[in-house]
């Protein structure tokens, strides 16, 4: 049994649907179906799951939103014709979210939110259910709540209960093809709650793990995972396989071709995951596996992330003051700020985190708490900060790759604000100041991944005055 | 006025006692002068701390100790007859000792033994003295308690008060040359303790802080600091300039030229410090200064220190664990142990310790307690782990010496386990297995410090196959 995934530009519109329904039909393993709301279908379009956030939050502030219903109701009235599927099914999509509306009263803000957000994957299933039966297949839309996708109570948010597996393990015992929408589960009292943003990944993942699949495939608009961003290099190298470790590292720093908590399901049960296109099926795709020959490619990924800070503390013989560093964390912590990295010297220690988990008064105060509560010597806060990655399994076994990579960058005549690499040695992380972020990725591709010539060029520090 | 501090092979013997006082009387300047007790003459004598510890274990454990006793009398008797002194003053040296030993019952063992350590420093500045006043200098001893130095209560690991700089600042008020004992101090309440071993270098920089010396001399048995380990490498480089901190880095880091916690009254009080060599006065030694014009030498030594192991912590999705560091971080402080470094990748940190913290029953503690308390994926402890710096304050200006060091370790082909550097940039540090750390030390001494040629070819990537 294999499960499958479409993203939100594989079902955009009808022709997209088709392609769908196409590739489902054309593996008969392919009986459990995970789908998106429909996405954009040109650049400048909206994604479904966005015209409904903007449909609930006008209707709270305003009572009605009708404009704002009919950008929903015109997308699905669009697809349900283009298909050639009988009106009473755009019908019933619009009821049951007149439905929703209905009982909005009963639901606080955060919950009424996230069941009309729902929506979107909700319909999106049960389309392509109906038209996969009008082409003659056995095909079923799936109720989370009634399949058993049990959620946290966490609005926008969910993480899965232990106790799902068990429920969704028993869809493999159903007949015919199911198409299970994405993006949301029940919370033990019954409420809907959604995951997080790009959640159909996620229960994909689930589903895959709880029904043990032979392989879990991801279907979005590219032919496979780059080993690059490709809006930066020209038709990067393709990854035609990695580990789950790699892609964790990628999807941290960038690589947002599939949601960062997606991996875990399928990395715990051990079940591979297939990147592949809608577009192109034919196409091999990435595979994501425990394990693979780290001796065919050391490097599987050079990604790249902005939007860091680091907070800069010294203070003479720190590293002789037992604790310092765990009551630097805390005052973090107290604030409710998640860190990211702490290289350190002998007497200083940098934090790196998220600029966005750090506003202009919690910027304030920290410094001023680090400064009374652990008498540094010095402190200094600074600001966009890029962390450049390179990712490979390989790496641990081969000397000179930290030289390789090292010498690139400074060809490219970028300076180093952090460098971190663990004894993991999975990955390797440069910290560059954001405007020299694109460069530094250049210049590492061209290193690990580009032709001969640019690769000898990258090598020499002959051109370096250092 | 100037403070001269002298280390124990410049008092070994009457010889160097001799050189001692040429050296004081070369520069009228040099009124405050520190002593430390007598070193080794020879490769395999003992030091007379030595002998003063073994003397007072002896005596704890067994009621007396004539051999240790005569052991370290016989040292005295030979300075005292060597110098040409009377021998009153020898006399005098052993009769002040036996009063410690006499009453030794009023105080606790820890005590006791502080009290019989800090005779070897105390008889070599009554030494001095005499001698000093013999060629006809007006040089007096003066005794710790009555100028002030006053320290915490800490057997063995004393540390300066604040209110000790107050007094010991009116030193700079008396007449002649000021021979001060280094190593001890009196608390509050009167009781001799000692600072840590080779607390010498710590009470000189107290004196020249608490009187604003011109420069803190400290004379040694160098010409000066070499950029390296001149065990490891011939004719090494030798330092001219360096600031406190590169100095700070590389003191950690196995340079024992200086002790590490001597520099802090002398760096707070901006007071330079001069390494210079009792066997060679006129070498212009090494200067430790606030700044320095970092073009001049970007990189300022190369160092390394063994006996580091580290913890290797894995989790999925950790780093979105708002406290998991702090968390790890407790557990060590709540077992005693100090940490060094935390490098990190996504999911996995590693926690840098010195392999002496870290006992098997620790270990196994450890081990246990994050594996329950934090529920981690996997946790390793590599052990024989050393780490090599190098250090300069004009590596932030310089694009690609991380560029030529990588290279240079990956040409000696040398593994690097761990790589970090926070944004101070004052250092960079390379975590490399304990077996490798010669070799790097070596490799990155010629790579920065060599003759043309050798840095010619530690600058090639083309022998690599990476």
């Amino acid at each position: 049994m294999k499960v499958a995934k479409f993203g939100g530009t594989s079902l955009a519109n009808a022709e997209q649907i088709k392609k769908v329904c196409n590739i489902i039909r054309a593996d008969q393993n392919r009986r459990l179906v995970v789908v998106s709301a429909p996405g954009k279908r040109y650049k400048e379009d909206d994604k479904v799951t966005d015209l409904l956030i903007r449909y609930a939050e006008v209707f709270l502030q305003k009572g009605e939103a009708r404009a704002e219903k009919e950008a929903v109701f015109n997308r699905y009235r669009e697809i349900v014709r283009e298909l050639g599927l009988p009106a009473e099914v755009g019908q019933k999509i619009e009821a049951e979210l007149e439905a929703v509306l209905a009982n909005h009263a009963g639901l606080s803000p955060d919950r009424f939110v996230d069941a009309v957000k729902a929506a979107g994957e909700d319909n999106s299933a049960k389309v392509v259910a109906h038209y996969l039966r009008s082409l003659g297949e056995d095909a079923h839309y799936v109720n989370p709540r009634e399949a058993g996708m049990l959620v946290t109570d966490e609005a926008g948010n969910a993480h899965v209960l232990p106790a799902a597996y068990e429920r969704l393990k028993k869809l493999r015992d159903r007949q015919g093809i199911l198409v299970f929408p994405g993006f949301f589960g029940y919370t033990e009292a019954g409420e809907l709650v959604t995951f997080s943003r790009g959640g159909s990944d996620i229960t994909g993942s689930i589903l895959a793990a709880a029904v043990k699949a032979e392989v879990y495939e991801n279907f979005t608009d590219v032919d496979s995972v780059y080993v690059v961003n490709p809006n930066l290099v020209e038709n990067p190298v393709e990854i035609k396989e990695i580990t789950y470790r790699e892609m964790r590292e990628l999807s941290y720093s960038g690589f947002s071709v599939f949601h960062e908590e997606a991996l875990l399901p399928a990395y715990q049960a051990e079940i591979p995951v297939c990147i592949k296109n809608t577009n192109n099926p034919s196409a091999p795709g990435t595979m994501i596996v425990a394990e693979r020959p780290a001796s065919v490619n050391r490097v599987s990924g050079v990604a790249c992330d902005t939007g860091f800070c680091s907070i800069y503390v010294s203070k003479y013989l720190m590293h002789k003051e037992i604790g310092f560093g765990r009551k630097l964390l805390q005052i973090l912590e107290e604030e409710g700020i998640s860190y990211e990295h702490t290289p350190s010297g002998i007497d200083n220690i940098s934090v790196i985190l998220r600029e966005r988990d750090l506003t202009p008064a919690k910027e304030a105060r920290i410094v001023e708490r680090i400064q009374s509560e652990l008498q540094v010597d010095d402190i200094a806060v600074q600001h966009d900060l890029a962390l450049v990655m390179i990712v490979g399994e390989g790496m641990r076994q081969s000397v000179g790759t930290t030289a390789k990579a090292t010498v690139a960058l400074a060809a490219a005549q970028i300076n180093l604000d952090m460098i971190n690499q663990g004894s993991s040695e999975v990955s390797m992380m440069f910290g560059v100041k954001a405007e020299d972020a694109d460069r530094a990725v250049i210049a590492l591709y061209h290193a690990f991944f580009g032709k001969e010539e640019e690769r000898e060029k990258a090598h020499s520090l002959s051109s370096l005055t250092v």
